[in-house]
């Protein structure tokens, strides 16, 4: 008897932040991709300050969250739930990560090597898939917007002051310039599909792009690039945008458009909801998507309803602002799995 | 074919501290033991004075000694190495042991139940033994010295200001009183063999004994009970003691004197180290135990030599004094093997 085995298919999962948390929490119940992530070393808010600035490591956020993400259901339970804990006692401690400090601790013991500290790790937590730091260089994200300013640190980008917000980023580029981690271009080069989004533009999915080398992998790959729309606009990143608006973005920084657009079409979100939104200068993004557009010739649009259900809460001990409207994991996993010819 | 299960001795280790880590480490090899660890709940010094003052827990050093001395060699090495781990870096966060902001981060997630915070950090270090709190209470360890004065809080009594250091503890007590964990009374009254010692006499083993309900179940048991003698005095607990000194004390505490009595014979230390000791007000405990004291009548005395030939160093991070001179551990479980007729 001939036993057919079926190559798993390989998926690359671009991003950081809890956007790439949702899709990596879906994809991952079914063994037929194999997973990989590549993930942005350039958080620079939060916990991250402490572990850049006092421990001189890199950021572990974005590792972090991919890491329970992708954390087996065999592996501890515990150990799962204290990787999501935050503090909120303590002087100094307060607002820190369980997760973040498990890390830094064990880069030390390690004399340093943070690479051998995140893939012990990913050993503890049974880790399954591949998790790759965009790079190992220390470097910030560096934004230009219309106005001509130039504003350093994802942090600052990603929460900016009030009359900066209102600008459009003309340019996003890392400084000092980093190298890829060499990892993270093999996966671009052997993946099936790569995916872009969801999460917050700038500072979680272009900061990657933006590392030297990343750009060019997406370009040459034969890989299929999905791009899944975000939910919502975010104020000082995406203001104002439509759909086409992330597309335009997307080929200015690879010189590629996605092959693959996801997009929701729940229709409308509770008022209250928007009301919060509009609070924090956000709103639903438009669907300007239209087959006839030159630039979208030839590529595939899905629209799929992709909202939770569940509606998140900010925890008080997190000072940054988390969204409230999100992706469901397993309807994106779904429409993923669609998108792969399953 | 009739097997006969021969009963595994139940021993209760009493103490906390780096001299109940050494004997629990060593004895945790015998599986003809079946071990206890009641430890005690008082220490205010580094990490924990954090975890008492900011965390408003009560302090877990001690606890996470015996954990990593009774974890299992099956346990994650990595785990157990960052538990012995303590933070170098961060400001909040230098001097804070890992283990102490693990068992905090698993209190907060229980909402606040440190027993069952303490409980599954054992299941997850694997631990082989008991671990059992003293008490659940929160409370402070009191000293009354010869010059009548009263020193609150075990760190204060442990390194005492110089000018006080210099009087003898008259009396000991905890404020405000403690209820003995339940746990513990009948892990005694159960014992075939009680250990107390080595370890700081007043604040490591006499700590425990001051704990409603400790003394008195000390004095009840069928349990043998084993003393082992401290190797070097400690400024401020124990200046210029001697081995008997010791025996009256426990007399005094427990009104019952030891079945056993266990000391070091190793003969002079190292020039080098016994001076490092002067300059901390410290030497040698002199053996002045004789068969003819009438308080000794009956007792088994026992000399070995049980000094490790390792000299430890003080970790920089660490703010509290370290021994230079540690007992063996696994010449200490030896001895515990014969008192135990094996």
């Amino acid at each position: 008897m001939i036993k057919m085995v079926k190559k798993r298919q390989k998926i690359v999962v671009i991003g950081g932040g809890t956007g790439t948390f949702t899709i990596l929490s879906g994809l991952k119940k079914y063994p037929q991709f194999e997973l990989s992530a590549i993930v942005s070393m350039m958080d620079s808010g939060g916990s991250n300050r402490v572990i850049r600035d006092e421990f001189g490591l890199l950021p572990t956020s974005d590792i972090r969250q991919v890491m329970v993400a992708l954390a087996s259901h065999n592996s501890d339970r515990i150990l799962r739930k204290l990787f999501t804990y935050r503090y909120t006692k303590g002087v100094g401690i307060s607002g820190m990560t369980f997760g973040n400090l498990f890390m830094a601790a064990l880069s030390d013991i390690y004399k340093g090597d943070q690479k051998k500290a995140i893939e012990e790790t990913c050993k503890i937590l049974n880790v399954s898939g591949n998790i790759i730091p965009v790079t190992f260089d220390k470097t910030n994200l560096v934004a230009t917007y219309s106005n001509g300013k130039k504003i350093s640190g994802e942090h600052n980008i990603d929460e900016p002051e009030q009359s900066q917000g209102e600008y459009k980023i003309t340019n996003l580029e890392v400084e000092p310039k980093a190298k890829a981690n060499k990892d993270a271009v093999s996966a671009i080069k052997d993946a099936d599909y790569v995916i872009l989004g969801p999460g917050d533009f700038y500072t979680s999915t272009l900061s990657n792009v933006v590392v030297d080398h990343i750009s060019s992998a997406l370009r040459k790959t034969q890989a299929k690039l999905i791009f899944i729309v975000n939910l919502m606009t975010k104020f000082g990143e995406t203001n104002d945008f439509k759909a086409m608006d992330f597309i335009h973005e997307i080929k200015k920084y690879i010189d590629r458009v996605p092959d693959i657009v996801v997009m929701d079409n729940s229709g409308s979100f509770p008022e209250k909801i928007i009301k919060k939104y509009r609070t924090e200068n956000a709103k639903p993004v438009e669907d300007d998507l239209s087959s006839n557009d030159p630039i979208l010739k030839g590529i595939t649009i899905i629209r799929k309803s992709l909202v939770s259900d569940k509606v998140y809460n900010k925890p008080t001990s997190d000072v940054l602002n988390r969204s409230l409207i999100r992706h469901d994991s397993i309807k994106l996993a779904r429409v993923i799995l669609e998108c792969c010819g399953h």
